[in-house]
């Protein structure tokens, strides 16, 4: 049913934009990104400086895949929901022939916001200021008051690039996006057994978090942290252990675990995964890769990432065993989902200012569950929820002290901040690109 | 009683204020202007970008003539109230004389503000501070603790231009203000009769709207967005046709209601007015007119602009008979009144960040009418209070909208929407020159 | 027990911090500084601008010596408190050998906030973030999770220069503060006898108070608002009078309690005073005098500054016997403490915007003093508490009138504002300097 958005005719306007100078040194970030130490933690004011916020946007935001939702939240022609990145609106949309679409959205007339709820459905996008008219794929197909000769084909919604991966949407609202077939083949591989397409949302939660983008990312790249900050989530993992510090009795417990976990995917005929514990590495500057996903092994006891390790709702997916361990799913610059047997949890980055990041965490359940009879959201969401939550507090405390003229950069750890490590050295790459 | 304010000493120090270089790009403005395409609406540059707004308020809010309040509001001597431009305070007082002054509220020794409420009553303008104390013409009469060498005549109030024309008072912080003449002939001709120099405010209402200035004008400015935000409005007036878009059978009523209005208005004696029914042609940016009234026909039924259209209030000014259809008077860039038979409603606009405008609604009656035996504010007020609230939702809509980095600017209806293009080719032509 | 912070090891990377070119028109600030009228107020922008803000940071609070709070609130080694300049939070700590410590609360690994609470107790400062363990003298002496190869002599926190004089606790972020002992020996005099370092905070209020922050100096620095603003205040004191506008009977009445206030003190043996009642010189800007303390009489009748003149407290210190008068210490930029027989108050001012300031006030008493029963907030506090809070609300007023564009400076008094403008000639020399 899907077309790809490749498809699509992307209508901008070629006719050039007047400008004020800019105000944003923007060969100065440039610059500054070059000076950055490698190996040690970035100079405050890539957290907190406005020309260099404005430069992520631009050479990273606006360029790249986004995460915008899940395919289940529109399954019916005419459901929407929309997104905000920094000052633009966009709308998800299922059209009338049940293609996924995205574009801006912004009247072609005066301008105005088209769709303001969240979420929603229409029959038709009505712009609510003059009633311009467009169909669900964005033609304008009417204008009452405007003269006869008004070329309509001229004036459809700005289109915006949409890519879906079993029941995961992505968006880009650069003009030539990179390819996504690569990103399609590795979450596939993942989101299909787990049937993230044949999911439901039970519980949406939003959080703005005073913290730059980048710190979250940080804090999600290392479970170094996990040991004080995460006391429910080390119970049922094995990221707060690496490979080069752990003792030989817990190394042995993990690599135990891991065998029977291979051991039980490969009789389930589940994909094959990294075989260290945890943390998987990610992102790779150097291949430009923006995209992982994994499998690994939960903690014995552990069926699922629940807060005693039991079944929170119904199997999901293809499984027909609750031993599948645990997945996980991660897209820079805004996207992770650590999914188990019976549940997923979704989590969605977007920048809102240099100090501030918008996150929505969505628990997803298989399709068919009925709250209350198959889950109970008590139980289901407390693990991810206190997880996540005792992160924004870890990166708004940090946020903090990075804007201090006393912050300088200090030296990542080469077993336990490699991925954050690779995240700055990625990020740095994509900005001075 | 009242004497021109072109007659007052401006008392300005003419020491060159010391001043840090602008960061504002003036020449940039006066560019971005002149690449603007006609007959389309603005860039989004226009509607947040901080130096174009201080070039508003340095290029037009600081050079005209602005709307600061009925002079009914302020009946005896020492009655004031104070408005807020920007970071300026101004005071609008009636003098021992009796005659209105406008004055910057800012004392002549160390700058505090001298009235911090927004209306009152004073014998003497007296700064919290120390007491230096100024007659109500803002002459400076004490300041005890000052060396007796001290030139008083040297340290009045600022003066701000004031005109008043039949109740509404002008003010302009100017140097040198356009000529008042030509609007008060426009603007008396009809403020006269009506007798909003012979009113009473019966309630203010203050919005502050996320909206730039321009956008809450583009709106006033026409009423192609009337037929399915305004179900009030339209109910009363006919703005929402066009002459040359609609149905042989409606044209034929406006014409009928036109005609009968007229021999009304004849018989009556008043003004002349312009003989399509609705929005007349303004601004004219061409002939820089920024002032503009008219008399325009109510539906039939309609006796005023009340939810039934029935009578609210007494019959204000000089009419004996109901039927005097609709007033409207406006000036730019902060004023607009819609009087009825019955009762006037005015709005005043005041820029307070780039996507910021405070706004404040007056109902007005007659001068003797009684709360609860006269009139009833549920009765009085729904009309204009939904239509206004209406049209600040549609506005904060707009500005959303365009701030996204995907607006484009668009065409505006010929036929609909002359009147905003007009207000933007005012808006260039000023901001240009 | 207390080692002079002169001995502590900066630890500052020399690594050369990278950085966006500067947005501040540094040149710019001097410039502006040097065109200002000598006896007359500061330009608008001093108060406003965010640039002048930026350099009265760095050449103002991030050069000299800044008053933090009080010895006995940290009497224990572990104890602790923060404070907020600008962007940077600082921590003041007692550390294992009882020595007061100053230190930048910002991990040297990923430059986390290590201590969130504004105060509390603490056997080692632990980073929330990844448990890098500091001893409470600032060195690194855990971090699990790093190589071996790891000098931690390089990473122990950030020193800050701290002085403590009988009780006050002074902290400098500069590299090379200027000498502190001057201000040590004049504020010695005073705050030994009246046992600052021997006392207790009964209760410390916090204001955020939207001014800048030299508003508030200059506020301070005359009492020529006092009349009229200070009922409570004038009672006590004798600073609304001056030596050349007093009325021969007021100035009998002056000289009279004078000279019984120096007999007294001889008696007693306190340190002399100058010989005007109320304001005492300060600052001196010709000699860089930044810290000042005097004694003065209070009205007949006021034994301490209480709202009936009655004590509400216990004698501190040295005091065997009421009649001390009132003794006062200032030092800039933000420090003043009142104190009489009974209590003393300190005020401490932090910059937090360029209209904005946090205020804290403080209550002392005698260390030994027990609430309830030697005395009770109700008639310790609203002395100086409305005293306060008059000059707050006074100091948001002239922010708001030094913020129009019709602001322009005024004249000061020559006989009741001195100190007003040497506090101007002052900030205006150390901010050319």
């Amino acid at each position: 049913m899907l077309r790809s958005a490749e498809q699509s005719i992307f209508r901008r306007s070629n006719r050039p934009r007047p400008s004020l100078p800019s105000a944003e040194p923007v060969d100065a970030v440039t610059a500054l990104a070059a000076q950055c130490r490698p190996g040690w933690s970035l100079p405050g004011e890539f957290y907190s400086d406005e020309s260099i916020y404005r430069a992520d946007l631009d050479r990273i935001w606006r360029t790249g895949w986004l995460f915008a939702g899940h395919s289940c939240e529109i399954p019916n022609p005419g459901d929407y929901f929309t997104l905000q990145l920094d000052t633009d609106s966009l709308i998800v949309i299922r059209d009338e022939e049940g293609t996924l679409r995205a574009m801006h959205n912004v009247c072609r007339h005066r301008g105005s916001l088209i769709c303001s709820e969240p979420a929603g459905h229409l029959p038709r996008l009505v712009c609510p200021y003059h009633q311009w008219t467009y169909r669900l794929d964005g033609t304008l197909v009417a204008c009452r008051g405007m003269p006869e000769t008004l070329d309509k084909s001229q004036f459809g919604l700005q289109q915006v690039h949409l890519e879906e991966v079993d029941g995961l949407i992505y968006v880009s609202v650069a003009e030539g996006p990179p390819p996504f077939q690569p990103a399609r083949d590795t979450v596939s591989a993942f989101a299909k057994p787990q049937g993230l397409g044949r999911a439901k949302v039970a519980k949406a939660v939003d959080y703005l978090v005073k913290a730059n983008w980048k710190l979250v990312w940080e804090n999600n790249r290392e479970c170094y942290h996990c040991n004080v900050n995460h006391p429910q989530y080390i119970k049922a993992n094995f990221d707060h252990y690496n490979a080069d510090d752990t003792t030989p009795r817990i190394q042995k417990q993990i690599d135990e675990a891991m065998r029977r976990s291979e051991e039980r995917r490969a009789a389930a005929g589940l994909a094959a995964t990294h075989k260290r514990g945890g943390m998987t590495c990610f992102p790779d500057a150097e291949n430009n890769i923006w995209f992982s996903s994994n499998r690994t092994a939960l903690v014995d006891g552990f069926l699922t990432e629940s807060m005693d390790g039991k079944l929170v709702a119904p199997l999901m997916g293809d499984y027909k065993d609750p031993n599948v361990d645990t997945l996980r799913i991660r897209t820079l610059p805004n996207f992770w989902n650590h999914s188990s047997c019976d549940h997923g949890v979704s989590t969605r980055l977007l920048p809102t200012g240099p100090q501030l990041t918008s996150l929505r965490v969505w628990w997803l359940v298989a399709k068919d569950a009925i709250e209350g009879r198959d889950y109970d959201l008590s139980k289901l969401m407390p693990f991810w929820q206190l997880t996540s939550e005792q992160d924004w507090a870890i990166c708004e405390r940090q946020q903090r002290g990075v804007n201090s003229s006393a912050y300088i950069p200090g030296p990542y750890s080469t077993y336990k901040e490699y991925n954050v490590d690779g995240f700055v050295r990625w990020y740095l790459k994509v900005l001075g690109s």
